[in-house]
């Protein structure tokens, strides 16, 4: 399987975030793509593939437009009306439920575009999401051009991030801009494994009947992002009975994750889908700082077994994982028993 | 004039707050209340009223009830869950325009309803929240008794907090609950004269044709709460008409001040209010610290002079006002002007 790597995303490395009523370390680090990569490599995945310049329609199919004009020239604008924080550009008044207007001023849309404080935008940030999301398109592209199977080490990861929203260390939604890539030629399924609830991807297919989403997660009346994946978010209009949530309790071990993951993937083949996207999180791994599943280092393996045995042409995209002494061979465990 | 006033605010004292990337100093200090009850004992104003305690009715009547038991709860909540943070609870992770559902825990719930990162909650915040909520209804039932006016010193201050979102300083909407209360006996008019926009209180009665609501303030492209108090904001449904936003330049001085004060007075009269409840900052007064207003002290003599000959039973709720040396002077100025 080759895999897609951008050395861009060493440009993207907030100093920390805001957590819990303080500053807080940043999990999210660059040494995570580095790790993956060694692993990989070292597992005798050899064959990488450099991301490089992409059509931006790609990405502008999945993502508004002001978006998208935000995250390219913010940093600027803050940096001109005097920004100085070492963490670049953290909101702090957001554009709640109760919302009425979007000012003109590009330094308070922040504001409306981000959900959180956790996701600073620095000056690398937007090269480096670009960089990410080419990975994911170059993947897409190998798949079009008949390859089973390809890897795209993203950096930063994508699945928080929705048509118009980012946070949770997302800025573009990889998985999402190839997966449209991917529907131009047939339908297409994605499968978010990601500890933490998918809910860009969820929100950019929320109500297409093309795309169908599944994602396995922490229940978020535990867990981030709180506020959607729940069990009862099937997809509205037309995309009705398109996304699938399975929120899952604390401690599941790799019975219990298997046997959900079975759903899903039943899930999945109910769709008939003719491509297979997978939001490969593997902060589900026993002794991840963020998460509290506690699969085995074993159980990646029969994940990736279980992937494979689909039979479909797959892109498998990075998100999240971040103890940095286990994500690389995670990730590597998926990628063998995958093309096992 | 009868001041109302509560030490209870006392207890709600943030050390800092989450603003432009990093903590930074708290403003909304107990001095402020302190500073104001001195400069108008010393301007002759001595007759005080303490808050005491009132039917949560009224505080229902503007509030959701799952938000109400939020705010009351979330602390020991907070702590039970081993929230440490010097500055209370702040959420970090918030319930954007895209949010699908609402946790079922506690403390996640503090990102459904507060809307940014500058309105930790302590374990006295409640307690002193429902005592300036307090300070509001006793000038309520002052006026309900006869009297001609009366200013109740809000501390912390309300016009923020709208239905089930709280911000800015504020977490009971303390003119908006007086409001409720007279409007009982006879139409309310709502003057905000605050620098910020009442977003909270618009929210409230955005749907009335009841509560009329008039707001002069910084225009929410250049400050605080960036997401509403634009001019195209005029109401709902049964409230069309009756939200009326006066969204204002840098700079702006007395002349130019008195001169929207007019159009918006005019507004209040045409409503032809019984009762006339004022949101009155004085973060419009040169010097002060969030405000980019030119207002000299004399001017607020003239705002008082004009609020007075309205000639309508008038509750003053303190709102915003930061700067220690002139806080005082400015409010004291309205209501001897007010008096006379």
């Amino acid at each position: 399987m080759k895999i897609i790597y951008s050395k861009k995303h060493n440009q993207h490395a907030p100093p920390y975030q805001f957590l819990g009523g303080r500053p807080a370390p940043y999990p999210e680090v660059p040494e995570r793509a580095e790790r993956v990569l060694q692993a990989l490599n070292a597992q005798g995945f050899t064959e990488v593939v450099f991301s490089r310049a992409f059509a931006p329609d790609a990405v502008r199919a999945v993502h508004d437009p002001g978006y998208l004009h935000y995250l390219e020239h913010v940093h600027a604008a803050w940096v001109d009306a005097g920004g100085t924080s070492a963490a670049g550009l953290i909101p702090d008044t957001f554009a709640m439920r109760t919302v009425r207007g979007k000012p003109d001023t590009l330094i308070y849309q922040a504001g409306y575009y981000c959900f959180e404080t956790q996701t600073p935008i620095l000056e690398g940030t937007y090269e480096a999401a670009l960089a990410s999301a080419g990975c994911a398109l170059i993947g897409a592209e190998l798949l079009l051009e008949g390859e089973r199977a390809a890897y795209a080490l993203c950096r930063p990861p994508g699945h928080h991030a929705g048509w118009d929203v980012y946070g949770g260390y997302c800025y573009l939604n990889n998985a999402a801009i190839a997966a449209a890539q991917l529907s131009r030629e047939g339908r297409v399924a994605i499968l978010d494994v990601d500890f933490h609830h998918g809910n860009g991807t969820q929100d950019i297919f929320y109500g297409s009947n093309e795309v169908l989403f599944v994602s396995i997660h922490a229940d978020p009346n535990r867990k981030y992002p709180y506020f959607s994946g729940f069990a009862d978010e099937e997809g509205q209009g037309e995309g009705r009975g398109f996304s699938r949530n399975f929120p899952l309790e604390a401690g599941v071990d790799e019975a219990r994750y298997l046997e959900v993951l079975d759903r899903a993937l039943d899930a999945v083949h109910a769709f008939g889908p003719a491509f297979f996207v997978v939001s490969l999180g593997v902060d589900t791994c026993q002794g991840d700082p963020l998460g509290d599943f506690e699969l085995s280092l074993e159980a990646f393996t029969h994940i990736g077994e279980r992937l494979g045995q689909m039979g479909l042409p797959t892109l498998l995209a990075q998100e999240g994982g971040y103890d940095l002494e286990t994500v690389g061979t995670c990730v590597g465990n998926v990628l063998q028993a995958f093309d096992r």
